[in-house]
């Protein structure tokens, strides 16, 4: 393992939204944790990145030998925060093999016919994966609360509801993390503009992206209840300033990397008799059957 | 785009099985097309990686907006061959969120009660992604045959069969790249050997594997006819020698990456008025609206 302790401060703690989190005086911009450069951010995330890919190995073996354990990592954050890039970035260089990918858009006519929780509960990780969610069940307390999609005596129940159905995952077996991508308001203008101003980046805007925008005050204050509300002791929400990409990327992979090493996974023992298994394919060394 | 030309011949001719392909005396320790050392070829893939990434991205974008392409990568070989390895170092160089992965092994219950192509359908890429199959509908007639789980009045006219499923894919815009890994019988020992030497490889081994080793003969056997019979020109197999796994690894980044580069892609247009776009966006940059 190489070294963690270039950071400054455990990541899990400095980002960990608990009692008293601002979200309005949150800068966006900032690197708590890690008093060093770009430079030498990027080359540690490489490093960690390798710890990272081994630990995914062990969790896979696990699943594959009959363990309950995964991993679930909840990405939330508004257009252009980043979410994308960690899925490319940090998820990206693990073995593709060992991660489940979902993203959550506009719920489908057959998903409206569901509860909230019923497509996210089909996307959950199987045993020995890392789970990644690009958007979430927590777009059920952000878009259709600023949306007014239904009414608050309707979302607002939903807090103790998520609570209650990860608590029921993590005794299940599956170690939840929460990242979310905090850009600024300016930060976001630059991105969305960049998207114009690149030919090969059009397909990424739409119309409604400025509409959203227009609502940024109505979202940060749904993200300052739902950090709230939803931070627990079993689901911690850890808050990441996102103007500085590198940051968000270094940051989601040591957060990550410190709690799958916090698993304590060994390799699987053999289920057969490894004297025996040698003898068996020893005998087949010499020339292959007819 | 990075050089091709390191390449003495296209992979794609050398590699093709085509009339008159000899499965029993092919050498699975060359490297044909290759006359550079593994050093070049290692740094050559990385090169080509980035390529391939952008076209990745290119394809992604396509689904998008509406584009109906997709490009599926078939990979089969015995145990050992190092399928996991080029979907972990090959398909591994490019987002996860522009792949869609799926290892097909005995079919379970559910799957078993219907089509042997219905679970493989399920699993083919939507557009604008690469799909990887760690094994497929070709172990319909390789195990299935070999330990004769079917009679042969019933596999025989799958060969017929899968020709016509895969050209329907092709006509809806699938590209179907089928690599078949050629692992030579002492190579497959030694690696086996490697599982049972390494503690934390013991659990990728499993007793079974000798029993498949000891069926060598009847496996080749298998595969020269499902060469001869589905090595189509909408959808031919790639045979590569898979004992320098370097090589393989590059040979398939090669493959995949000019077949991806044959479909020509260049990025959506936008279906906005950018200008329109830009002025609104522009309007936003003051200060967050209250």
């Amino acid at each position: 393992m190489s070294d963690r302790n270039q950071w400054k401060h455990d990541p899990r703690q400095v980002l960990r939204a608990g009692a008293g989190f601002d979200v309005r005086s949150f800068d966006r911009g900032g690197t708590p944790g890690w008093s060093r450069d770009r430079a030498t951010g990027e080359a540690a995330m490489v490093e960690r990145g390798a710890d990272l890919s081994e630990l995914q190995e062990r969790l896979y073996a696990d699943g594959r030998t009959g363990g309950t354990r995964s991993v679930l990592l909840v990405l939330q954050g508004l257009d252009t925060a980043g979410k994308g890039g960690i899925v490319r970035h940090v998820a990206g260089m693990v073995d593709p093999q060992g991660l489940a990918l979902a993203s959550f858009g506009v719920p489908t006519a057959e998903e409206r016919t569901h509860h909230y929780l019923w497509r996210i509960e089909r996307r959950l990780p199987p045993a020995g994966r890392i789970g990644v969610f690009d958007r979430s069940h927590y777009e059920d307390v952000l878009v259709v609360r600023v949306d007014s999609l239904v009414p608050e005596a309707v979302w607002r129940p939903r807090f103790d509801e998520i609570n209650a159905w990860e608590r029921r995952l993590v005794d299940g077996g599956t170690t939840v993390i929460k990242i979310a991508l905090m850009v600024s308001y300016a930060e976001q203008g630059e991105r969305l503009m960049e998207r114009l101003d690149r030919p090969d980046k059009h397909w990424k805007f739409s119309m409604g992206d400025v509409t959203t925008r227009s609502k940024w005050s109505a979202y940060q204050e749904a993200y300052a209840e739902m950090f709230g509300r939803t931070s627990t002791e079993h689901a911690p929400w850890y808050v990441v300033p996102a103007d500085k990409k590198w940051y968000a990327r270094l940051a989601v992979t040591e957060i990550l990397t410190r709690t799958m090493e916090d698993l304590d996974l060994g390799w699987p023992a053999a289920t057969f008799d490894v004297v025996q298994a040698r003898a068996a394919l020893q005998a087949t060394m010499v020339r292959p059957p007819a």
